[in-house]
């Protein structure tokens, strides 16, 4: 199967760099344009791709045509289909052109600024297209560059990078306080809605896994944190002789878009002298548009905010951008300074060495991207995205309340839906809750099995939801509209059994 | 600035996306065309990107073409070249055309392939090619997926990560067997010469500063360690009732290229049940070729072992193998279940969720880039990437060995040569060693600011030593002569002025 040893090896070759390259745009052009044939969610079964690749590496090179041509044949079948407008499972992956672009550069001029000088512009443009953002997003200046307490914003490649960092730097702040040996007192506060990556990133960090707190959350609060509870909380913990550490506040949580109260949470978090996060991964992005700022008020309370352009805005992966109102923290716990980086540069204190903000010495240049993204499609078409994405995510809400056999369960905040089939009447005992459960999975499995749509689910006090988290680039009105109809067929499918069998679900 | 507003918002459309993704393709390999006319450092200085770029983001859109003209005109100057034939700092940083095609796959598919279910083809491609790897560099078949023993790979965005994953695997599974009170406890064992990501992991996983063993090399043994000096430290902190956990051998430090004595420290490692991981970050591809085997010899006493292709294996920024002997361990410290990732593919145990592998949630397709690389060269051409950049590196060696103004400082093992001008006479006193440092650094200083060649420094026993790097994609034998020609004109212009102050430097 290799090709003729004739062929020259010639890794970077500039003429075979662009031939082959604009055979690989057109390849994922292609794909873009038969998206919407393949099945949203693989369909392929555990060990599918074993047989298909051989189990040792070609010794001669290979074609590029080839090796696109096993893609098609071999990869896509086993992808889940994040780029298809029937992608509405987990959260938005946004791809872009401008968003593709930033990402080829950034890999094509492959440079590596982990210090200043180790590639000026990389550093710099971070520097400034996170305060463009910031700007953008109308945070405090205390989170802006150049401020005098000392802010500032960094690039991230994930929300776990970012807490990871910030709670690494909190931790290592209220340990120098100490006499080093409190990491066992330390607690950390999330809701049972924040993300997981919270806790993952707590235990990283070595706080153990019993001091960490998992507020409960309710239908009566909207799945919200409220003062109350976190103040409530952290009392017991001081009683205790533990050291409030780390709070998580979510503005759009992953399960079904709850908003916690920022300002509130937020005057909690400093009266105890605590790091107070907050987490907009998903729908900080809608932040840009001035009609969703209030679900950030407050965030001037934050020592740390972060967001992730790769889902909402456009950026392809990876992008999360984390601010911090005090960078000093984070260098402190992140710094290091061996001999073979020293540099006149950096020991002047003029330049900012991003390695000192983040888990690894190497990163991307991935500021390039986001200066590509929001250029390429200024602020105003950036906002005209967010609100058009939510505008569809309402009618498909209208369309689920329209049709009585099914509920809205949690009040839509962005452009996520969680619903479900219901029974009819209020009171329900547990065998017909289980009931429900199932058939509300039935129907999601059905959904997803056809290949037409992928959704995911979430559990909301105690019962089963479809999540319909719309925001892939390509998603049209169409496309929700024609959703909602397979999820009506599907449904109707399934009452018509079910009901057969004396379940009291609602049918039309 | 903006563009027409009729320009209709189109973030995904396949028509633009060919057009305008072609235009970066020509204006990068345009890039690599004229790479050679960039100073290779940047020579600008601190804060030069701050009047260039608006203090605030375009409301309209912007074209690509007038973006790509301010990258050339604003980022390229604040660019240190890496893709430079030139660039011989730091550590190489390999583009390649296919590398870049795996780049481009990875971003224009755009899947986030956490669990399996989230797109299968990412997961099963990347066990695939992890083991194709292991057989290429002819690891042990402990580390071998479907391997009883529970073995299997990675793919990380960094050395970084790798450390800080298995610490915590480390941590976690010596912590499950005391009271969990432990952590103060722990003490992780390097050399002065391991890279600093692993004091920087281990501060991470909460691992007290004051835990970390940094023990000394010298010249006798190469920089490395010893099994006696690791004995003796771990037997010392037994008897002071503390716990070792850690040990990370190096095989190519950062700073000389030395490679640690594998299989004799790993034998320690075992005789005290410490997790024993092997950083070959750099040197690890050179793996693949049999006569450098034997730097490796013992790996099979390894609980990890990583390397980073997109340093020497060209395969384009960011892409760390990790393979561990026991994933159980990896997954048993780093796994989260939350609702709303549960399937019941991951629920029948038949399939690996990467994002119990590693720190955050979402992960890229670098598996598909893997893949390209090592089938659009195949194994013999990287093969003969490797021996040609160690027969470059031997050349320079022998230029440097036949100056007698300068020597080599440390045993070159793979494409690393570390050198200083020398002093005449074998007795140097302080104040000699004093100007002996300053004129290396002056050296370095000149040829940096040249802008023909970009080299960084180390610090050898108290010497300033030039670093030369070589393995970046471009360069060929014309270079790396070239680069000689200039460290001597340089050297010949600094020792024409300071001799006639009266140092005792070797003349021609």
């Amino acid at each position: 199967m290799g090709s003729l040893p004739t062929e020259p090896f010639l890794p970077l070759d500039p003429d075979r760099f662009t031939k082959e390259s604009k055979a690989v745009v057109d390849f994922i052009a292609d794909y873009y344009r038969q998206i919407e044939l393949f099945p949203v969610r693989s369909q392929v079964k555990p060990g599918y791709l074993h047989d298909r690749i051989p189990n040792t590496p070609p010794i001669l090179s290979e074609p590029i045509t080839t090796i696109l041509h096993d893609i098609k044949t071999d990869i896509f079948p086993g992808l889940t289909h994040w780029q298809s407008p029937n992608f509405y499972g987990y959260y938005q992956a946004n791809a872009s052109t401008p968003g593709f672009a930033g990402e080829m550069l950034c890999s094509g001029l492959n440079v590596v600024g982990f210090s200043w000088i180790a590639s000026p512009a990389a550093t710099e443009l971070e520097t400034i297209i996170m305060d463009w953002m910031a700007k953008m997003l109308k945070l405090p200046s205390t989170f802006l560059s150049g401020h005098l307490g000392g802010g500032g914003g960094v690039i991230h490649g994930s929300t776990c990078e970012a807490v990871l960092c910030t709670l690494a730097a909190a931790r290592d702040n209220a340990l120098s306080k100490s006499d080093g040996e409190g990491i066992t007192k330390l607690t950390v506060y999330v809701s049972d809605q924040t993300h997981f990556t919270v806790q993952k990133a707590a235990k990283l960090v070595g706080i153990p896994t019993r001091n960490l707190r998992v507020i409960s959350t309710s239908r009566e609060t909207g799945y919200a944190l409220t003062a109350e509870i976190v103040r409530a909380a952290m009392d017991a913990d001081v009683a205790a002789g533990m050291v409030p550490l780390y709070l998580c506040g979510t503005v759009g949580t992953t399960a079904v878009g709850a908003v916690d109260p920022i300002r509130e949470i937020g005057e909690v978090a400093r009266e105890f002298g605590v790091w107070f996060h907050v987490d907009a991964a998903y729908a900080g992005s809608a932040g840009i548009c001035p009609e969703f700022r209030r679900f950030f008020d407050g965030v001037e309370t934050a020592d740390s905010f972060s967001l992730n352009p790769h889902k909402w805005l456009l950026a392809n992966m990876d992008c999360c951008c984390l601010w911090v109102r005090c960078a000093t923290k984070l260098v402190d716990s992140l710094s290091t300074k061996p001999e073979i980086l020293t540099n006149s540069a950096s020991e002047d204190g003029k330049v900012i060495d991003y390695k000192d903000w983040q888990v690894a010495l190497s990163r991307r240049f991935r500021a390039m991207k986001l200066w590509i993204v929001i250029r390429r499609f200024g602020v105003a078409n950036l906002m005209e995205h967010i609100r058009s994405d939510v505008e569809m995510a309402k009618h498909f809400e209208r369309l689920v309340a329209e049709d009585e056999r099914f509920e809205v369960v949690v009040p839509r905040r962005f452009t996520l839906v969680c619903f479900k089939l219901r029974y009819v009447g209020e009171d329900i005992d547990e065998e017909e809750g289980t009931k429900c459960w199932e058939m509300n999975k039935k129907l999601l499995d059905s959904v997803n099995e056809s290949g037409r749509a992928f959704m995911t689910h979430a559990v909301v006090c105690g019962q089963f939801v479809l999540r319909f988290a719309l925001g892939a680039t390509l998603t049209e009105i169409r496309h929700v509209e024609e959703t909602w109809r397979l999820v009506q067929e599907k449904a109707s499918e399934l009452l018509m059994i079910t009901n057969e069998l004396g379940w009291k679900l609602k049918t039309l």
